[in-house]
C-alpha cells in the first residue's frame, strides 16, 4: 500500500490498482448480469461494458467502503449497479444526443441504431435493481432509486434548456447535481453504508460524492475544449451545439452576444459557425476557463473537507484524487 | 356486492365499479408521484397518466389482493408501481414503434418528441421502484425488478424478429410471455403477497396472471384486425408492419406464401400492400381468427384453473373475467 509520503503520479490509475481486485469482481458481476438469452441485449450490453471506461463511480463505491472499513460482497454488488445504472443513461444520453462517438468509438444507437439502445437501456436499469435486491438491504434500493430519478429529471430539464444561452449558471449547475453528481453521491453513499457507516460518516461520504460530481463535470465541460488527457475527443460539445459551462461565463462576459448566438443558432437566423478556434480564442480571452477551474476548485475543496473525518491511506489517495482535477 | 346469480354484463367494468375506491387512491397515488420540479416531465407524465386507459393491471393487483384478504396500502403502491412500469414502456414502445397514435390520441412522441418521451419513460421507471421502496418489503422489488429485465428483453427479441413472418408460433408466445404476461403475473403476484398469500396461493395467482396476460395478448392481436369495442383502431397492426399472431397462423397455413410477403415486405423487393380489407377476408377464409381463438381460450381456460381454490365473489368476477375476453 502507499504511502502518504510517496508521490503520486496519478490518483486515479493509484485508485485503481489499489482496488485492482475488486474492481475485477465488479466487472465479472456486470458480465454475469447482462448475460440474457436474447442474443441482441447480451450483445450491445456486453460490448458497452467490455469498451471499458474509467469505472470511477464503481471505485469511488469501493473505495467509500474501505474509508469506513473494508468493502465486501455488498459494495460489489452496489458498485455494479451504479455502472449498469451509469451505462444505461449512457445509452439512452447517446441517443437523445444523436452522439455518434463516445471515447472515441461509435456508439450503440451508431451500430446497432436507437431502437435497440433504448431497450438494452431499460433492460440495463432494471438489471442494477436485480443487483442492489441481491444485497437483502431496502435502504441501497431507496437511495439508487431517488438518484435515478433525479438523473432523468435533470437529463429533461437539459434537454429543455438545450441551447439556451439564456440559462443562468446557477440552473446550469442544478441541471449538472441532478444528472451527474447525484449518481457520484449515491455511489459513495452506498458504498460506506455496506461497510457499515455511521449517519454522520455516510452523510460525509454521500456529500463527497456530490461535490465530486459537481467538479467532475465542470472539469469534463472544460476538458471538451482544451487539450486533455481523459479521452475526450476535443470539441465535440461545440459541434453538438451544446451549451455548457464555459461558454455560459463567456457569454455572460462579453459584450458582443451575437458571436455566441452565432455559434450556437439562438437567434434561430439561418447560421454558419464560427470555427472552433475563434471560439476557443474568445473563451480564453474572457476568462471563461480560469473561472471554470474556480468553480471547479470551490467544489474540490468542498468534496475535500468532506473526507477531513477519515485519515487511512485510501482517504488521503482521495484527496489527491480531488486535487488532480483542480487544473482542468 | 354483486351475487354470483346476477348476470355480469361486463366483468371488467363491474371489477372496475367493486374496486373504485381503491382504484382512485391508485391513481392519487400515481399522480403525486410522477410530479417533478422539471415541469416538462410533469407535463408529460400527468398527460399520459391522465389519458386513461383501463387500469387492467393495477385492477389484478387489487383484485388479487382481495382473492387472499383485502387490499391494503401496500397493495395500493404496488398496483400503482405496476402502472407506472406500464407507462414507461408505453412511452418507450412508441418511440420505438414509431407510433402515432394510442388509444385514439396522439403519442407523447408525437407531441414532445422522441427524447422527451425516452427521458420520461426512465423516470416513470425509477419513480415506480420508488414507490416499490416506500412498502419496505424487498420482495416486491425482486419480482419487478425481474419482470422489468424481461419486459425489456421482450421487447428486443420481438424487435430483432420485427417483420418476420419465419418466427415460430412458439417464438411469438414466448415473446408475448416476456413483454406482456411478465407484467400481469408480477401484478398479481404481489398483489396477492402484499394481503399476506400463502406460498402456494401467490403462486397461484402469479400464473394466473401469467396466463392471464398471453390471453390478453392473443386477444389484442385478433382485435386489432375485427371490429372490437375494446378502443383500438381496426388495422393499426398491419400499417405497422407488426407480424402478429393471426398473420403467423394465416402463413403457415397458406400455399400461397407470396401474398403475404407482399403484405409485410419480408423478400425486401419494392412493394405495394395489399388492400386491409383483402387481407382480412384472406386472414378469415384460413381460419385464423378461430385460430387465435382457440389458443387465447386454452390460456384463459388455464387462467381459470389457478382461480379454482379461491372461492370468493371476486374470484368469480375475475373468472367471468376471463370468460369475456374468449370470443375475442
Amino acid at each position: 500500500m502507499l504511502q502518504a509520503s510517496q508521490i503520486i503520479l496519478d490518483p486515479v490509475e493509484q485508485l485503481r490498482n489499489d482496488f485492482k481486485k475488486g474492481l475485477q469482481q465488479v466487472d465479472t458481476l456486470i458480465l454475469s448480469s447482462v448475460s440474457a438469452s436474447e442474443p441482441l441485449v447480451q450483445n450491445i450490453a456486453k460490448t458497452l461494458i467490455s469498451a471499458g471506461g474509467k469505472r470511477l463511480r464503481p471505485l469511488l463505491c469501493l473505495a467509500s467502503s474501505r474509508l469506513i472499513s473494508e468493502f465486501n460482497q455488498n459494495s460489489i454488488s452496489l458498485a455494479a449497479a451504479v455502472e449498469l445504472i451509469h451505462a444505461a443513461t449512457l445509452l439512452h444520453d447517446d441517443v437523445v444526443d444523436e452522439s455518434p462517438l463516445r471515447r472515441g468509438q461509435q456508439t450503440a444507437n451508431m451500430i446497432w441504431g436507437n431502437k435497440p439502445s433504448i431497450l438494452v437501456g431499460d433492460f440495463l436499469f432494471a438489471r442494477a435493481f436485480q443487483l442492489m435486491v441481491n444485497t437483502g438491504d431496502i435502504n441501497f434500493l431507496d437511495i439508487l432509486a431517488t438518484a435515478s430519478s433525479k438523473i432523468s429529471e435533470g437529463e429533461v430539464t437539459q434537454l429543455r434548456c438545450f441551447n439556451s444561452l439564456d440559462l443562468s449558471v446557477d440552473s446550469y449547475l442544478e441541471i449538472t447535481e441532478y444528472k451527474t453528481a447525484t449518481l457520484f453521491s449515491a455511489a459513495c453513499h452506498t458504498g460506506a453504508l455496506a461497510a457499515g457507516a455511521d449517519p454522520y460518516s455516510a452523510q460525509q461520504l454521500s456529500q463527497f460524492g456530490r461535490y465530486f460530481g459537481l467538479m467532475y463535470q465542470v472539469v469534463d465541460d472544460v476538458n471538451d475544449y482544451i487539450m486533455s488527457n481523459r479521452g475526450k475527443s476535443q470539441g465535440d460539445d461545440y459541434r453538438e451545439g451544446k451549451v455548457t459551462l464555459p461558454i455560459l461565463l463567456a457569454y455572460q462576459a462579453d459584450t458582443d452576444k451575437s458571436f455566441w448566438h452565432q455559434c450556437f443558432n439562438d437567434d434561430n437566423q439561418p447560421f454558419q459557425k464560427p470555427p472552433f478556434d475563434q471560439v476557443l480564442n474568445r473563451l480564453h480571452k474572457l476568462d471563461a476557463f480560469k473561472k471554470c477551474e474556480t468553480i471547479a476548485k470551490f467544489y474540490g475543496k468542498e468534496a475535500q473537507k468532506c473526507l477531513a473525518s477519515f485519515s487511512n491511506d485510501v482517504s488521503y489517495l482521495m484527496q489527491m484524487l480531488v486535487e488532480s482535477y483542480f487544473a482542468c
